[in-house]
């Protein structure tokens, strides 16, 4: 029984699924002709409350995309040390923006209004890149699936208010957030000029995000997109997972949530391991004290019982439950915890 | 019966590829674990005699790519004036490369080995930009579906060995040159650095190009992918149906080119229309004489029968015959023709 | 007697401009606070009724900074193809706005309102790049110093108004198109958005360009300038250079126009030329009948006599007249070119 | 008497440097025929024992046009928060390049080998940045006019020749770091790939910046140039006072240095200064005890005096020694501080 716990985006579809794509009504979306692309595309929008979406290929392409549509070359934007959009979309922000980052040393991926505005650079001092953009990240990943406090979200939105900075939410792990919190997706429709959320990850489908924003951001996004390359035909396979995937799989990421309480406390029991990160969704983070074992031996101890995980570096490591993780694997994983 | 003869890319999987996505053995292409993609790289890399391949979720992306691969921003491309490259790229390749293209005035979109070297700017005259690279599309499809001399494209790589230029094809219809020509793939894979591939056009897949290239191209190819968005997780559904058109849909394009020749041979008997280019594949390009009949009424009254054709503008109208282009419907098709 | 010429930028400063430059008042222009700059912005501003100017050390740098002014990446200009901007500014345009040039097939370096209208793609068709900008160069530099019918230009700027198009002016040499037209720098002030205009060529500068447009584009000039790096600091040596020039140099052009159309004359005398393109300013651009004489060869022989022309590719050669190329050059050159 | 101490930017010439460029032979640089210039590249090329050097109008056209020349689109450099680059060149680095900046927390500026290594992204994990470039300033301007120490910057070298990474110096004021750790410019040319040198800032020039490397670097340096729009013509009048200056105004440094100094131990004594940082060259950094008063209102006080200095921000306030801060200016401005 192999256990992958790398990442939640190594789910397959279920039976469900599986039918909701091969039984898909598809046509070209490049000519914004598939029927299912353009049912999920306004399902999404419906949920937030915001006026249109657009579905992309990856959660990469959707906050690219994203920033492209706020930024001008040479402009900056700021976000957490943490965020995606910096360490884990290949330098794209300066590759297609042309855009720098502005990092702030928050709490496991989050930051303050404070912070925020701290760190604008004042707009007539040409000589600093002008801000023009502040990005979200909810939950947050390397932060370890951290949950905002949707008050100091509004706090930073009249912040954007105030120095007419765009305000753009990467929301890959939204759902996971909704959940946990039991807040709506029409509440941060309210809050961010564009979101972007994942299909691919919680929410178990194969391919796929969405970007969601005003009729006029969306028109442009479809430019970008098309820029970019990521203009697919029949795409409707893959909107019909997502879907499905909307009526089926949210509620459920409860039990993703319970099952990472679970290994966190079953960590702490353990004399090895250094400290375990607030688990606030379905991301484990934990140090193992290496004066006892060393993050390589713990790791492969694991893999020795086909368990796999993922390093962070710096002697962190990371564990992300999800849909293809079963109640049968979960106890084994306990078990075998318990027993090392 | 609905006619739709404006792309090649409307067609929906038949039901042999439709199994095929649906048993799909499929993995986290992110992390290069999808078995159906990795087996579909390495399929369409034999079959060119190249090292390596990548799937892509278009072929713009696939073409942006190539050409980031070969070019520093600022640097020059040559190309035909007909490019999908430049004219339907969104203008990719200076938002993405930074890089202007040479447009050179061929004849269908193909050009000479002497057109090329003409138009090399001096590398030591530092005031125009550097050439780097030659981009070649076949079949053309601004220019009519028009199949290259294979020799005029070995005279066009000993210009580029000369001047250290690279070279790219745009083969998002090779598949039909190759049928119309009675060329095999290795032919290709010997004359190109770089190769894409399209699945979704004549071939009949729902989504997917692929880039062919050495192992190094490949190697950073798959950077640039990530930048540009295009990294997607269980994509082995959409590699699957490539993996079935390679082995079921290739021979078949003879038939999409033999039905675009009674196609032009039937307009070509019609007093209004003024001229029908050469059809070589699967691409008719034809002008009304507009002094019998606008172009535009010559559409609307096709549409009043629910057939669908496309305007190039500047008087021109194109069709594309496909899979989905049935004996039925060509029948059809052609007694419509007739009466009008 | 050394008689260069090569290009109109190789003039040094006559004693009248070097004692402007040498007891220049000036100061911190990063900060601008040189008095000098201040005040060659001013006075430029004031002559082409604009409301601000902004002094860079080079043509290209004003050209590539009002063109990132108009544009975002990704979308296209529309220029002749002799343009300077796509021609004989290193790729700028693509490097520093990710921007693509639509070139036109005009005469001498000009085009008509018909063939902009023409060339402007249409807007929500996103496969193609978005039309934002026309650039027109007066005089034509590539073109043989010609220079713009005012009304052409008129009816292009129609055609911008009509397609929400930007409208900038190269007028690197603007200065003869007004001087051989009878023309004021208002007439054009009122039909850009922005314009260019050098002061290192007729005007016999050093170093030094101006750009000229509204307060808001200037505002946001100075940050692109800052960014390319143009921003200099006790600049006023060379600004009162350029407020000299002003002052002096203008209405001379007059002469170099003069001798221009005498050295064109001449050479319509000679066998061996088989063209010389009209001439309407400072540039001559003609063709030697290389059944007679190779432009190799005839280049050579007027180095021996220590004269310097430029070939311009194509069999093409160009001499350009200007401030240091005095009465006796002229006299000893015409009497060379009759003795050849 | 107006003391002007907000940079060493706000020199004039002398009456020896304003000779020296009265006098200059010059030429039109962009055609690279202009002594004046020729002859400083040399000089300054030979004074570090480098390859060959090139005249620029700007430091920051310098050091952008060095990260170009060591970076491709999407990659990464790593530098002090306190980077000039990062800070104070308008975004240039993602502008000009499409590079992001990973910053590191030093020490006035300064940083480890070890800071460095651990900084550097897996090669291999494409979904970070590729980082291939480091990029160091001495002295430190926003660290407060540190200097390096060199055997650090030799193990940082070693970090980037093990991990195959570029290396630049950011030499602005690298003068003042010449002079008071006693080294020499050869130290510093075996050490970098190219070095940035400004001559407008403690060598009193009024405009320019030269670049340093290998021939190879500086042959592609020339292109960036003409890109950037920094060719300019008649530039010897600018290069003839470098020359001018690197022959005069050296070895002076060391009295702007003790200028500091003593200010330093001055404002040292003042109950309401809560913090000197230390001094080093000709940078005094220092914050105001802001419960005995607020920096703004220090600032003015001093401004009352026609004394300028400038903030930092954050209430911190920065004075920069220069050429024109004549030894009177000093003894009324110490005067000034202890009657404070």
């Amino acid at each position: 029984m192999k256990i992958n716990l790398i990442s939640d985006t190594v789910t397959k579809p279920t039976p469900g699924m599986l039918d909701a794509m091969m039984s898909a009504n598809v046509g070209d979306d490049v000519f914004k002709n598939d029927p299912s692309v353009n049912a999920l595309e306004e399902k999404v929008a419906k949920m937030f409350g915001m006026e249109a979406a657009l579905f992309f290929p990856s959660g990469t392409m959707t906050n690219q995309t994203a920033i492209k549509l706020h930024t001008q070359p040479g402009e900056q934007l700021i976000c957490d040390k943490y965020a995606h959009v910096f360490n884990y979309e290949g330098g794209g922000v300066s590759f297609n923006s042309g855009v720098s980052c502005r990092l702030l040393d928050g709490h496991r991926g989050m930051v303050t209004a404070k912070q925020v505005e701290e760190a604008i650079n004042p707009p007539d001092f040409y000589h600093s890149p002008l801000t023009s953009l502040v990005c979200i990240e909810n939950t947050t990943n390397k932060g370890g699936g951290g949950c905002w406090d949707i008050e100091e979200l509004q706090r930073i939105k009249k912040v954007c208010e105030k120095h007419r900075l765009h305000y753009h939410l990467d929301g890959a792990r939204l759902w996971n957030a909704l959940v946990a919190k039991n807040e709506t997706p029409e509440q941060y429709g309210k809050l961010f000029e564009t979101i972007s959320v994942c299909l691919s990850k919680g929410l178990g489908c194969p391919v796929g995000s969405v970007l969601l924003g005003s009729k006029e951001h969306i028109h442009n996004a479809l430019r970008i997109r098309k820029i970019l390359g990521g203009g697919m035909r029949q795409s409707g396979f893959l909107a019909a997972a997502g879907i499905y995937a909307l009526d089926h799989h949210i509620e459920r990421l409860a039990e993703d949530h319970s099952k990472a309480a679970e290994i966190g406390r079953e960590l702490n029991t353990l004399s090895f391991i250094k400290k375990v990160e607030p688990i606030e969704t379905n991301i484990v983070i934990f140090e193992i004290d290496e004066d006892y074992m060393s993050s390589a031996d713990f790791n492969s101890r694991l893999v020795e019982k086909d368990i796999h995980i993922i390093s962070m570096g710096q002697g962190k490591l990371r564990m992300v439950t999800h849909m293809d993780y079963t109640d049968e694997m979960h106890a084994y994983f306990l078990g075998t915890l318990k027993r090392l």
